[in-house]
């Protein structure tokens, strides 16, 4: 599904039925700079499209568009900062020496801020968002980068019913270095943490879940008036449904909704949703030529109509336990071969024994007809679209025990 | 014109006759992830369209499509950097501390490098082009960059032909500069200068030209043995038209040509060509989700074809000079209020002897239907599509001398 970015599969009626409506031709052709000059329907199909309420994340009332998922999360940062540094100036105006020193890139102007990451994490490749990337070095090598936190990720015991314990105190140990670090970048390094980046799942780094109860202490620990931080839910992998909710972070009982969502992907253009206490004063502070692309729209109004008329998140919650179980069972039958089955959804993962018998596995799937993903280093991830049916799920786990048999 | 971005003006009858085609809707609706999946006619649609010998700058070879002018810059920094290192690296392997350090943003493997850019600049907004952006500080203020050296940009005293020793003057002043930077950065500072960045012509900065001369010495100081670093020309705002040539620095006659040449707006998606040797030799390097968009290609082809057959650049070059030898008749009976007529084909500007004067002329011609843009502190600049003609022209002159005479 083009790396978790098709919601609907190839050729879906609904989006080819809204690209042959001549009016859409003409949004299409003529590309506005969203920013400056919106079609006049634009803040109208913001609030009935991604501000709707079946849409938006619970208690996220205010979004900015953008075009991919790299760029959502970079102004996701920038908007933080400008939070950040809004709170400590106060209600006083920005000062000369401020104004000045920022346009050769020097302090006080440009403020040694943070984002606090994870290790195995995956935000994108551009240098801002690249700087809270850490799931493979060929990723990153070469390039220079900010001296920005990284805190480590919870790794789970599978499976999770029989590893309470020891994954609790993982949590734990994890949500500790969460705190060493504001405390080591505040007052040692004095790059202070303005935001706390972390997917829901984490995708490209492994398909590594952590629990709700480790969120909600991520959290509580980032808002806390100590560090009075901004968290940031990356769903640019997991928005869009494939969880089973519009939201993968709806799974978790947050205390209160989180500061910013970024998405794209299945969402066909990227952008972010964030409180209104995260909307800058000033105006231009995030802004390009662009700011999105009504193209996308067009395809997201179709894809999301889609979702509701035909029930698909809750066709995806039904399938995706079908496809838990049977993997359970597939693990129990070829234990040496395969583990750690773990998913939401048919936002599925599972490790292989060696990243050896991954990659054949991988391979004979593909001569099969059928295409899945490698990700961290033995993991196999399942990212099929929102159409996916129990049909569908069980040509694939019939191939999966002929192969493993083999 | 949706600042700078939309060549044909609204509604082109070739750009909704691609978009009406139901093939170019299928391709549109089924969004491959270029870098892996691209669609079996992809190598051969860059070919025949983006690496044209028509539309390609002269000898540069290789091209990564992205979809923006901000990403397109970043990456382009990205395969400087990786350029950069491997000269340093030799035939050697990744050191293992290299593959460790990278993973924490520390070096060795996320090494200290830098790229050069000019006061006045603007490349972009995310984290990595927004620390050589330097036009306006709303744009910059409170975030994070990166400490990489800013030399000046000639500022020229106009007219042209009346200063020429004092802006040859103005050229050696800041070169030197890039000179001394080189230097300061290397051996001070110990953040070598990986490449340079620079726009053929200024455009949020002010409209501001330098001469051919200076972008001459720039490349021959940024190519010497003593820095070997890469010179990037930004045409993101300059490229696909509007100077009388595809590419703005075709008309500096360079040595050789630029090492990477970056563009988004009119070329409908974003992008860089550069030479065969700065072609990172391992896969994943520069790569994301979609790496580009096919559905922009549909519409850029349509475009070309049109900018071919009409002989647009021709146009552009003829109507180009038609208003700036109107526009200076006009500057002499209004010599206290405007000034420093400047432009290549219609890519045009001048400057008003206030910004209240510069915001009076522009709110003044809005009224009459025309809009045009502010930019660096007086400055009004013309961005017209490249399907302006001597009659539009006539209208706008006439407009503008009648509210000059008010």
């Amino acid at each position: 599904m083009q790396i978790s970015s098709m919601p609907l599969g190839y050729n879906h009626p609904a989006m080819l039925k809204a690209l042959a409506d001549p009016v859409n031709q003409k949004i299409i052709a003529n590309r506005p700079a969203l920013g400056v000059f919106p079609g006049k329907d634009w803040p109208d199909k913001l609030r009935k499209i991604l501000l709707h309420k079946e849409i938006a994340p619970p208690g996220l009332s205010h979004i900015t568009t953008m075009m991919c998922g790299s760029c959502s999360n970079e102004n996701a940062f920038k908007t933080i900062f400008i939070w950040y540094a809004e709170k400590q100036r106060g209600d006083a105006p920005f000062t000369r020496e401020e104004m000045e020193s920022c346009m050769m890139n020097q302090t006080p102007g440009t403020p040694r801020f943070s984002i606090l990451s994870f290790k195995g994490a995956f935000h994108g490749r551009t240098l801002g968002s690249l700087s809270t990337t850490h799931s493979k070095y060929i990723h990153k090598i070469d390039i220079p980068g900010f001296d920005w936190p990284t805190a480590s990720f919870p790794v789970y015991k599978y499976p999770l019913d029989e590893n309470i314990r020891e994954n609790q105190q993982e949590d734990n140990r994890c949500l500790a270095e969460v705190e060493e670090l504001f405390e080591k970048y505040k007052t040692e390094k004095k790059i202070p943490v303005a935001g706390v980046i972390v997917e829901p799942i984490q995708a490209e780094g492994g398909d590594n879940h952590a629990s709700p109860e480790f969120f909600q202490e991520l959290q509580r620990i980032t808002k806390k008036v100590l560090h009075d931080a901004a968290l940031l839910i990356d769903e640019v992998q997991t928005g869009g449904g494939p969880t089973g909710k519009m939201w993968c972070h709806e799974h978790f009982n947050l205390e209160s909704p989180p500061d910013v969502v970024t998405f794209s992907k299945k969402m066909q253009l990227g952008g972010y949703y964030h409180v209104k206490s995260l909307k800058p004063k000033q105006s231009y502070r995030i802004f390009n030529t662009w700011m999105g692309d009504p193209s996308k729209m067009i395809l997201l109004e179709a894809i999301l109509e889609t979702i509701r008329k035909e029930n698909l998140l809750h066709r995806v919650t039904t399938v995706g336990d079908y496809m838990l179980k049977q993997l359970t069972s597939l693990q129990n039958e070829f234990s040496t071969m395969i583990n750690s089955i773990r998913g939401r959804g048919t936002f599925i993962a599972f490790n292989c024994s060696s990243p050896e018998l991954r990659d054949t596995i991988i391979k004979k799937l593909l001569s099969k007809g059928i295409q899945t993903g490698g990700c961290g280093t033995a993991t196999i991830r399942l990212r099929p679209a929102l159409t996916f049916t129990e049909h569908h799920a069980n040509i694939f786990l019939d191939t999966l025990r002929s192969i493993l048999k083999q």
